[in-house]
C-alpha cells in the first residue's frame, strides 16, 4: 500500500497525459446529450460522488449517481437517449457494473467506461473507454486506482464543460501537487490521534465530499474502525446530537470555494462539544480552527480532489501498522468485488 | 411521539384522500418532462431516497437526489427545462429548500412542493403544492410527517407512471395496513435487544432503502446511539469487514421484490460472523433468517414504505424511554432546521 501511494504522482501524470487528448472523443460520443449518470461501487462510487458535483458545478449538466440495482435487479426500462452514462470499475470485471452499462446502452445512452484494465469486459461494452494508467494494483485498498479514477472523471466532465480549457493550467499542476502531498507533515501525529479513539466521524461538503467518503471508507476497511462519512449539512441536520468527547471528528475540505466558511464554523461547533477536530486540506484559517490538520494541495476546488485523498491514505497506512494490522490485505476484503 | 405514531392511520388516510385526486394536476404541471429531481434534508431526504427508486422502477423516469448546495452555495446555472423538481419540507420553511426550488424554477423546471403547512414559503414558490395532512407535529422526531411525505411522493410519482391506476388497490389498503403496524408484536423485545448493544448497523436495498436510512436516523437522533445506514451492496462491498459480535445488524425489507433474496443471504452471512440480526418487514423466510423480526405490511413492494417505518418508530420510542431519554425532545435537535 505504501509503495502504491508513492506511485501516485507518476500514475496521475500518465493518466492525464493519456486522457486529456481524448476530450474531443468524449464530446463526440456525448453528441449533445444533456444529462450525466454515473455507475460504480465502493471507492469508485466515492470518485463518482465528486464527479456528480463537478458535472453540475463545472459542466452545468444535471447528474445522477445511479443505483446499480435499478438495472441489475429491477431491470427498469429507462429511456436514456438524452444521457451519457459513465461506469467506473478498477478491474473492469465487476459483473453488476458491466451489466448496468449494457442496460444503459440498450436504453439509448452514450456509454463511457473508466477502468484500469484495457480489454476488460467493461471496456468491451462502452462506446468509449478511458483507461487509467495506475498500473497493476496489488494492495487490496484502492489508492492509486482511486485517484486516477478521479482524474479520469475530471477529464470526462471537463470535456463536456461549456467553456473548455479553463482547468488546463490546474490539470498541468496535478502531478507536482501529488508529489507535495507525499511529504505533508504531521501524518504520524494524525495516525496517533486516530489510534486512541473509539469512533470517528468524517464530514465534508460539495466537491470535497467524495474525498470525505473515500477517507471514511479507507479508514474503516483498512483499520477496522467504525467510521461514518456524513455531509456537513446532513450532520448539522441531526446526528450532531451524538457528537461529544468520545468521538473524533475528521473534516476534509478543498482549498477554497463556497463550502469552506460552513466547514470552519462546523469545526468550532464540534470543538465546543468536546470532540477533537482533525482536518485535511482547507485554507490556513480552516487548519487553525482544527486541533490538528494536514495541508491540502494548491489546486482550485474543482481539481483538489485528484490529490486530496493522498494525505489521508498515508495516515491510514500508518494507522494500520500502528494497530498491528496488515494495510495491504485487510480482513474480509477481496480485490474484485461482486454484488449480485 | 407515541401519540403521533398512533395518529398515522388517520394521517395517511387523509393525505391519500386529499392528494390522489391531484394526480391529473401533477401530470399537467409535468407537461411531458422526462426527468425527476428531488430536494430535501434529513427525514424528508430519506423519503426522497424512496421516491427516487420509485421514479425509476414504477414511473420509468430517471431521477436525481439533488445536493441543495449546488443551488444555494455553488449557484450552478443548470438548464432544468426537461425536469420536474420536487422539494420536500415538513414545515415548508427550511430556507435552503425554498431557495433550491426557486433556483429550479429559474432553471426552467416544473416545480412541486410537498409540505405539511399550507401557505408556507415552500408552497409559495411551487407550481403545484401537495399538502400532507399530518396535522401539527409537536414531537421533534418526525413520524407522521415522514410517512405522509412518503405517501405524497408515491402519489406524485404514480401520477407520472406510464400505466396509471395499477397501484390504486394498494393505495386503498394503506390506512388499514398502517393500523396493523401499530399492533405488531415483539416491539419490546426488539427495543431490549437494541438497548444492550454499543453499535447498530442498519441495511436494506432498493425501494425499502429509504426506510432503512430513516430508521437509522431516528434511532440515532432519538436514542443517541451511533447507527449507520448502509445499502446492502455497499455493505457487502467493504464495511462487512467490521461486522462481528459487538455490532447488532438491523435489516429492513419490503415484503417481496427482487432485493429480498440478497437480504436473506446477507442475514445468514452476518449471523455467521457472530452479529445478532434483527429484522423489520420481509417475508416469512426472511424473518426466519433473523434472530428476531417484526412483521411488515401486506402491501406490494412499491407502497410498503408508506407504513414500513411504523414498527421501527414504535421500537425507537420504547427504546428511548428504556434508556431514560425523552423521545419527544431529543438532545441537540430543533424542529425547523436551517443549513446555510
Amino acid at each position: 500500500m505504501a509503495r502504491e501511494i508513492a506511485e501516485q504522482p507518476r500514475a496521475l501524470a500518465d493518466t492525464l497525459s493519456a486522457l486529456l487528448p481524448l476530450r474531443p472523443a468524449v464530446r463526440k460520443v456525448a453528441n449533445g446529450r444533456r444529462h450525466l449518470r454515473f455507475v460504480a461501487r465502493g471507492s469508485s462510487d466515492n470518485a463518482c460522488v465528486y464527479a456528480r458535483y463537478l458535472s453540475e458545478v463545472h459542466a452545468r449538466m444535471p447528474a445522477v449517481l445511479a443505483a446499480p440495482s435499478i438495472s441489475t435487479l429491477y431491470r427498469a426500462p429507462l429511456d436514456l437517449s438524452d444521457t451519457v452514462v459513465v461506469a467506473v470499475s478498477q478491474s473492469g470485471s465487476t459483473q453488476e457494473i458491466v451489466e448496468a452499462l449494457e442496460w444503459a446502452r440498450i436504453g439509448g445512452a452514450a456509454t463511457v467506461a473508466i477502468t484500469n484494465v484495457e480489454g476488460s469486459p467493461l471496456a468491451g461494452v462502452a462506446d468509449l473507454s478511458l483507461i487509467t494508467q495506475a498500473g497493476p494494483e496489488l494492495a487490496v485498498p484502492a489508492t492509486k486506482s482511486y485517484t486516477t479514477q478521479v482524474a479520469a472523471l475530471a477529464v470526462a466532465v471537463d470535456a463536456l464543460a461549456p467553456e473548455p480549457g479553463t482547468l488546463d493550467g490546474a490539470f498541468a499542476a496535478v502531478p507536482e501537487q501529488a508529489e507535495r502531498m507525499l511529504t505533508v507533515g504531521a501524518v504520524d501525529d494524525l495516525a496517533e490521534r486516530l489510534a486512541t479513539t473509539e469512533e470517528v466521524l468524517a464530514s465534508g461538503r460539495g466537491l470535497a465530499f467524495g474525498t470525505t467518503l473515500e477517507v471514511a471508507l479507507k479508514l474503516e476497511e483498512t483499520c477496522l474502525r467504525p467510521v461514518r462519512g456524513l455531509s456537513y449539512a446532513d450532520l448539522k441536520h441531526g446526528p450532531i446530537a451524538i457528537v461529544d468527547h468520545n468521538l473524533v471528528t475528521l473534516l476534509v475540505a478543498g482549498p477554497d470555494g463556497p463550502t469552506l466558511p460552513g466547514l470552519l464554523e462546523l469545526a468550532a461547533t464540534v470543538r465546543s462539544k468536546g470532540s477533537p477536530v482533525l482536518g485535511i486540506g482547507g485554507d490556513e484559517a480552516f487548519r487553525a480552527a482544527c486541533d490538528l490538520a494536514l495541508a491540502g494541495p494548491a489546486l482550485p476546488e474543482e481539481l483538489a480532489p485528484l490529490v486530496l485523498a493522498i494525505p489521508a491514505q498515508l495516515t491510514v497506512e500508518r494507522l494500520a501498522r500502528r494497530l498491528g494490522l496488515d494495510p495491504d490485505a485487510p480482513r474480509g476484503l477481496r480485490k474484485v468485488t461482486q454484488t449480485d
